[in-house]
């Protein structure tokens, strides 16, 4: 199974930003983390950040015609007003999954509004880099459910 | 590790309702599975249903008191304006996740609303029965971190 | 015909309560006249009222199991803001008429909106007692209608 | 009993326009079908239909002047914005029932408003033309009422 | 003089639940303190908790059926949404006064609205448990008055 | 000095509609005060009523058409949501001074707002039909003041 | 008949203010026209100027006082939002005109909202310092039809 | 094929009305450059106008009962607001395109809104009379695309 | 202890203005009360009474320089929109209790905002001047507490 | 005459992206299309495509410095937020059509509004493919004018 | 070059008032800071306090007759409602610079607003006492560019 | 003292775009400009521009690890949008001040809300290019008090 993740605006300052909020481990830990994570669970992942909203669209295409099974996406603060890659998740045609590392509903009301969830199969929140485990444990159990259709 | 998994409204008439929305598994085999899937994470779990908003503010209310370690809820719809279940959430002092079956960001307008989850550590939806298995995960994933500070 | 009639918080006030706004019969007058009315139209009518929003969906559960027709309710206040009420009829694909006595669009503003009629088949408000009997012409014409298609 | 049925814009198009929502029967037949049950019920019915605005206006104050015991509405999508009707209504004195064939509540947002219903005694949808029946049913009970008084 | 004080959901975590906001003092103990100070100003007072609205809406109609003299209510979070606890003491005819622990106009946006206040002759806020003691002099204040009317 | 006095709708049930309101002389006495007056100050004036906003609209046009000098207009409820009215009144390029007979702002919320308010030179209201006098009154001051410009 | 006109702040920088939106005469030039105008309609009027919400407030109770018959007054931008001036003309019970000398229905969003028009018997607007005249002989003729009642 | 060109309030104004906004040229030259421009495309062309929210439904329906192919709605500011325009369209079944001379974005808030658009098959805007050619050929282009299917 | 009772906007007029909604008793008798009243509770009161927004801050800060233990306000209508009384009860870091003669929830829309009360340590309505007798022994209650900790 | 087209986010997907709404010709196939068309019609065509913000303000300006007669552009998704892509259409001072490929007002709320239309000088959707044609037309007849001007 | 600089509401516990949000120095210092830095700058500088709106209003009116240059002004909490605050610096006619201690932006939600602003050339916030050396050195700048032209 | 300046959009049609609004310098003028008056007050400037949002988000990471002592930012319209752009000066723990060559309070109501200046120290406005000279006279002055500190 080949999985995407996408990382966001200010994902790659992961340690050194906000570190109350966010954890103390740096952009690169948390990769290799999910990418042995993914590789005990069977799955090959491939891991992007970018702080353009563009090239975060160019990158779920690029997912699209590349085969992947699907996409892990923690759209950083695009979740809020990107409607362009709301629109780009649903042109992939691939299920999507939002992560975001800290519990939104409980910080600044722009933070409650995600625009670009409806897209996707399903959200989750709050649960630090560990949620990009259960966003891919979700991710697999969707693909395999959908095989047996 | 002892969870207390507390479901709302018309979570009994699972199986029976709407089953393109919630599938057709009903709410005893669902209970069962999340028991079975606790187990094998060590975890001893019992679920609680109930219509009554006084009822589940009632039951958080013994999860703190007969020693719980976690709450995993599905306010079902009282998720979208009981205040009254996110001041108990608050009192009883136990970490708790939130959790839909349905990816409420992709229902109607009044879905995308929880006031209950910012009295959580964090929230998913829309990954059906499975979503009781990640939730119960992100719980002890949460509980083994606090252990160790 | 077997028809579930459901009333809502304070409606076992009637004939105490506000008479100017709602009429001068107490409750059991009330339940008297309407099934009496139901059964010069063949209905075989249960009465039922509770203040407890748990209460009604568990009875509106009820009705769906044992076999009613269909449901005449007043969710009373609960009309404004239950959305579990809403998600439990619509559980119990049972068709529903609601019912108000009193014309709450000429009253105040937080009355004007319904978010469990979205889920019935019709409302109907304004015209005191004898709203119950045509809610119950309007739920058999219904129903005759669907049989013969 | 003299009742007049007042109907809005686009009601002329009923058995042509959106089937699935307003039934088969044309114009006519509902009309002819509002005659013979009101007849039933003993009350002369006067059926008028016009997509004007002021044309509807006129003919309140026309059932006012030709001693019409009450009016029949069906304001179609004036409901939502004429507050001209509302005061025509208002202006004459009668009492008036409110009614629409389809369950306004569950369609567009912009249908769940009326602000012509404050002016009546009450207000009825989803019935389809039956609504019509049940309408000049809650008339006369309210003309009765008002009667014995 | 008769009162009735009736607490809402979470009152009964008093003295666990966030202490810094509500103060240390268990629930018995602010009973305790309540009948105790209502006494020593000539008031048989009975103390009811619930967490369930219907359960509180029940206890407002029993007060007025039981020749209550006045109701002291802390409707906890249901203050912010519960039209049906609003149209209970309307129907209880029963003159109240609406009290919370803390300056609910200093918290959270969404208790600043109450929609029970409205019901009630007055409200008051901020002052602790020592609310109680200034709701039921205020309570006998305006018994007295309108009793020498 | 032609003055064009244009009514709205209901304007025609003076005397006999909420009297209270709007006072016990009728619409043709109304008229007749109107012309009175405004030959008292020099004007001719054309009196015309119609409920329908269309026929308005046309009677707008004809004003500019027919060389009048200027209009007073009672929009009725078309006040408040008309934007054709509105458009009309501009292209006509007349001054045009909107009156009410009633004190709007101490009314409904919905009559608080003018859209057709801002396409004339000014507006009164609250003086009953004296209110038409001071409108012939400013108009002819308007027109005066431009005259020696 | 005494007159209390009432200007509120920046009145007393006509002729140097906005000269296109508010004219080209000074204050002083236009009490002198005020009052002259009102003598000629057999009134003694008191012109009051101040920039100070509380001085407004005691010219208003000083009306009352002093046996004014009623009151002339243009609150300039507290217009929209001083609950305080509103309070004071319902205390002072005199009858008030509410005046503007330009359409603010034509200008910023904000003047379109008046919170002191519900306290007087009328506004009138866009009529420039003639607007007085008008306001004074609207207060003339609501005190001479009080009087003949 | 055969269109309906369909003009609102105020149309009949062009050439009088704000040239800066809607242009020199009067509505008769306006209607037979539409015409002559739909000759030369292979349509014949009806251009009615009408001030009246009604007589524009009543011309809607004509056109779905006289053969008509497709309709050009120009609805002015009706636009804005009339729900019943909206439905006659969708009564119609005809395909419209909606036309404004001006860039309704470019002007007040309230031009932004169009209820009637979502009945349409497309919208468009800003290119002054040369607009109605491009409706009549979009038209064109959708009624000939249909038919190959 | 030294307590100063700030009195709002038209408060002047007690006894004069609406006596329904503010009772009979003037305002030197409720001084003359709330002084007593004070006195049997130990206190010595100051009270001073502002129509202006600006008077009113400087004795908030007078209190705050000349050594008083606390502050009673009835800002009067000012409490809906003068934030600048908030910061001035903010910067004088003194325990402020706000009071209202009527219970404001059940009055107009905008009167159930308060701006003030999240500076003050509670507030209190709907009890008459006895409210200010209830303010006192709240403020004094407060400052024990304090004092003891 | 040389135009530029500009193609917002995940117009590269067409053809591959939700066929239902945006046909099946691919993006390649569009362009050739539109190129086609303008050279029909005279003009030279280039076509441009970016899913990122930053890059379509770049080529807005490129068509300013590169002697560009107007500009053609589809914002995809921008259309909805991008103030910046309104800013940078103005700072280019080139007439711009907009152009969506569907009815934007018939899709889902936050489609109804466009921030970028306001700097162009007109708009069209709905009409798929020839959008690009019709929109190409209006440009070359607004250059026209403008030249003969 | 003569400035006046003007300070709103509670400007005078500047070094007493919450000190963490407003720094240490008193409001003499502050002047006296004011001034000593004008001087070297080569301004004369007049420095202005008070808590009342109408005072404030009075200062502007001066600085327009007494022929200062400019003006800079911290309206305090005023800058949130103040329209008439916003109408005096128009009124004045000089340029004027709006100045906060505090970073607005980053405070509650009503700070964010200022309604005083667009009356002045510019605005800056969060640069303590400071911001007033700013201030000037902006207003000098002004019109020194004004004196150019 | 190292000062990294950050343009956003449009920033680089300097002296092209709206010279009314914005100046007629061009962009590399007011770069000189700037790196100029910096090294007058001991700063080195690096003066970058971008378009893209991205691209600014790497920018202010970079000054972050290059080790810059603050940020003077001009988002341009991402001002009003970009959540990423706060929360990347937020990540990179920089002191910065926000800067508009206009006084965005005087433009459109879009232009009012700035996401962006919650994250600074500080904004200004209104000033044209002088403004960027301010902005690093109120950063050094920050760095200064904090180095004191």
């Amino acid at each position: 199974m080949k999985i995407m993740v996408i990382n966001g605006p200010n994902m790659n300052m992961l340690g050194i930003r906000e570190k109350n909020v966010y954890g103390t481990a740096g952009y690169d830990q948390v990769c290799a983390y999910i990418k042995e994570q993914g590789a005990l669970r069977g799955c090959q992942v491939e891991c992007f950040q970018s702080n353009s909203e563009g090239a975060i669209i160019d990158q779920i295409h690029r997912a699209c015609f590349e085969g992947y099974d699907g996409i892990v996406i923690n759209p950083g603060a695009y979740t809020h007003y990107s409607y362009a890659i709301h629109d780009a998740i649903k042109a992939s045609q691939l299920p999507a999954v939002e992560i975001h590392l800290s519990n939104v509903h409980a910080r600044e009301e722009f933070r409650h509004r995600s625009v670009t969830a409806p897209a996707c199969i399903g959200q989750l929140c709050g649960f630090g880099a560990y949620g990009y485990v259960l966003a891919m444990e979700a991710l697999c159990a969707h693909l395999k459910e959908k095989e047996q259709m």
